[in-house]
């Protein structure tokens, strides 16, 4: 039985609560908020769990092996390092810290202590990325040529992080995992529409090896609600649309044919084929996330989202953030391959 | 009455003749290609129409005083060049010219000999781009903010041109009409999956003065087809999908509200609203356009899509080659304000 | 404040206590269902409302002012009679009776105590119903055609009651809501594809004075789901798509235009205009249907979801169930007009 | 080579020109026409064919040996059976005949005769139908349990047919063909909205043996285009869209499962599974069909859409025609099985 605190009770930490909660093996015994009001609230409904307003006290507790952390972007550093520091196993909210040097730290400070660190990248968990990721271990796409991304919509305007960190963090983390390489550039361009506010829409590119690029549109300011990845290789392609309710995940059996017996001018032909809505099953994917984390602690295995992987997002953050402020000038990355 | 003669029998001449054959005013007495064959396919159809396979024969002729050119790209400079000099009209398919310097030759040339340069933005005469033309210029949606285009489909590869001269320069004819400035900078990232072959993908932003942004995303090589514009105003916001049978324009009237009495921090609030499809009429966009050249020939107007607006264009379309061959940074261009 | 009793807490039940708990000016104090276990999560969550698995201890307790009963049809009339007969006010889950003498008996039993009767056709509290039931009483649809309704999915095959108690009884509340008339007669169609199970597939059609005709399909057993509903007026069409969480309603300019002027033969012209999906709010349709029991308790006033409109759902279930079993000959009804 | 005539040439007839002058093995050598304006336009796009604007000239002429009748309803009868006895084949539109009387002595004079007649079925020839005919025939779909139509749209209100003539013979020509048996009995509903004119919309509900059920809905009179059928069996089930331009076929591998070990009560479980949209094939329905009624010509083989589906159609048309005007009671019908 691991024993979790829920460090940060607003939007997603009743999330995080409910699904610990229910997670064989683990027991929620501290709530920790600033606001007493959201604590009261938790209090009507899991009576026998704890609450307190100050870390200190979760961090000093006899009752806690292990924290998850769903705070602001800006307290996640101190807070996880703080855990680390008192020997406790860490999940912690994307993205994993404001900076790659407070990411690399934690990576550091964990690994010397022996503990589980891990980012709760929660989409790469869900039963559609995992069926896509299936696809592409098994090779049915082919070589990888392109990963395009949209989320927009009309939502939460927020005043402390741009659309790029807010959105586009969910998007990188489902292509970290997916293609399972790093790119070797990244290239930004967005706009604040309100005067002192951060930039409310962006594009991004990354270059990969091998003629593989990625692009992501974020936009918080849009009509209507979209979120349409085209994950396309040469065998088969794939449409990720994840507000369609009954299919999600679409495989394409389309492609290029090259006539290779063309003399003088190489002919390009065309290929159709059948489409294939896989059935996705109905897990939910924070409960099969805190299970995963569960089982890390108590075999010491790496998480899917290790703190690695949550790095790797972070620099594509902070190269798509440099790039934005130079208008789109290209940021050269490492871009190395294999993550696994 | 206005002698049109079409030189270019292959996928879009047919529509040329058809259309000028019905509107009326005007008379197609010549048809040019150099392939024998499809001039035969003409003559069962239209055994009134004379056939020939050389230019000469068009730019000489007695009974022509208007050509309209559908021939691959490379040709369009030498031929449109070679009408105006015969004192001919001149409708020439898009893009207008190879380069920019040649879009500037025949504009002059035109200028001078007092005749009608007019190049064939389709798109610009849809029923579809002419009334959301009508809402923006009656201000409903307000300041603009952005303009995101998407077309890609599993489409004919070309060999001669990339996809950013094949696909983007529809969509930025229609950006170039309706937003009626160009960008101050073009950044371009683009990819050819095919060795040998040229750019089947390439994502292109256009940044503007007054934080409007556009974007365009274009693709030979996708499993679905996609025709679909946003364009963003603080007032309304415009979702434009074209292949969308029923409702290709919808109006949205969603925004952000700014809570300006709020001290310290800015807030932003949020509106949503109606949704508004206005009927759109049943005009075919080509025979629109044909009768609108001839008018223009009749009457010395300007077309709406003249020899300016096709130059336009030609320097965006050179601007994001350049910036994609140096993997997406910027390049710059005047980007002054009304055309009109 | 009105104390509140809810009886089942089966799959609905959750909800009634939720949305009562929220309801300014109620108070659930009871919570009765014959599964302990049951009784005990609610505990978990409510410590304060007290639980049993009689009846009796509710009918007969000093803190219940009214029940609402979520329990299987069969024994509806029993708990409701018994609640009435105890001086209760009742709000009972659709559909209100097994037949329509019980219906009819309870209306009585109400009437005669100065009770307050109330039947949970959740659908007629909606915000698209309710926008609906405006743009129709608005005189906006002018003279109404038809109502047609698609209620299919994969659903849970329920061994108790036939698809047509089940399912129908939804459309034929919003109906009897929106057209404020009932049917002169009643015709249905259905089967049942598992040997000794009821109907799993069904098509009603009520036809009413004036033209005006109303056509139900209920399906158990369908690949996707359907939720959608066609509202026809002379003026006016009206699109209500339940799956569609951004445009559930959209109204449509389109109508029939008739040429008066033709002589011989009557001329039919056509006649498209606008689309309009208006902004609906976001209300959950049970918090305003419990907050509207609560002021027709306090008040006397008469809900719009009565016993009445409760018995007359049942009359059109009791047709069509009567026609099913001969084959889909019609049943005649009174058909009487408006009943508010 | 056989040798054409088409008689009618308003809106299908230049369809079957075009197609069989395509047809290898035909070619079109009359048209006729009783409207003198629309010979004239045929002749400017075919000068070699001759036009006539009586049939006599058709059935007397020696280079004609069938005839391809698209003319109204009305006239199919006489037409079909002057050129029947002047020893012509014949391809005649749906429906094939006003009355199921006139469908029998047409079939009667062509087996005596020994002359090949075909119905223009033509949605049987569409390679969605053919796809679907070849998934029920291998066996896929398991025990057919429904199908199920929608055909709606504002359309052309036509005064001399009701829609269930206008509109329902498609459907019921793609059931006829599909489920190879016929209903025993047939009952609908149906409106007609505009004083003195036809019905504009109607239900049709078709029983079988075996718990298969049949339903239409065809609609003149809607604000939105559907043409969506669900073929339900209990393997598979089918959604055959039409509007759909690139999935028109999607089969769905969902389906009901009992479980035979309940002792008391019969437990229904689901199954839910992958969804498959086949590629479907880019041929002309009608290029296919002509061709088609050629070999039929040549070899003597039966057309897949002969006189017998014709007639199986028409008695479907008279029974529903029957049904209605009696308010929708059911009409007994022999309900034979397979057809083949």
């Amino acid at each position: 039985m691991v024993n979790i605190a829920v460090i940060g009770y607003g939007y997603w930490g009743p999330n995080l609560v409910r699904n610990f909660a229910a997670t064989g093996g683990a027991s929620v015994t501290v709530v920790c908020d600033q606001n007493q009001a959201r604590l009261d609230e938790i209090n009507k409904i899991y009576p026998a769990i704890r609450t307190c307003t100050s870390v200190d006290e979760v961090f000093g507790a006899d009752d806690v092996e292990a924290v998850a952390i769903a705070t602001p972007v800006t307290s996640h550093f101190d807070l996880a390092l703080g855990a680390l520091e008192s020997g406790l196993h860490v999940l912690v909210e994307k993205p994993m810290t404001s900076t790659s040097d407070e990411a690399k730290k934690l990576i550091e400070v964990a690994d010397a202590a022996g503990l589980t660190l891990m980012v709760d990248h929660t989409f790469v968990y869900t039963s559609a990325v995992r069926k896509i990721r299936e696809l592409i271990d098994d090779g049915r796409l082919g070589k990888l040529h392109y990963f395009d991304s949209v989320r927009v919509n009309l939502g939460l305007f927020q005043s402390d992080v741009s659309v790029v960190w807010d959105l586009a963090v969910h998007d990188l983390s489902i292509m970290d995992h997916l293609l399972n390489r790093s790119p070797k550039s990244v290239s930004c361009t967005g706009v604040a529409h309100v005067a002192g506010q951060p930039e409310n829409m962006a594009y991004i590119t990354c270059m990969f090896d091998d003629d593989l690029i990625a692009h992501f549109h974020v936009n918080w300011l849009a009509p209507v609600k979209v979120r349409q990845t085209l994950i396309c290789g040469s065998e088969q392609m794939i449409v990720y649309d994840d507000v369609d309710m009954s299919e999600k995940v679409k495989v394409y059996d389309k492609g290029i044919i090259l006539d290779d017996d063309a003399k003088y001018q190489r002919h390009v032909g065309y290929r159709t084929g059948d489409m294939w809505a896989p059935r996705l099953d109905n897990v939910e994917a924070l409960a099969l996330e805190a299970q995963h984390f569960i089982e890390c602690i108590e075999t010491g295995a790496t998480p899917l989202s290790d703190g690695h992987a949550g790095l790797r997002v972070i620099e594509i953050l902070e190269a798509a953030a440099a790039s934005m402020v130079n208008g789109g000038t290209p940021v050269s990355l490492p871009g190395n391959g294999s993550h696994r």
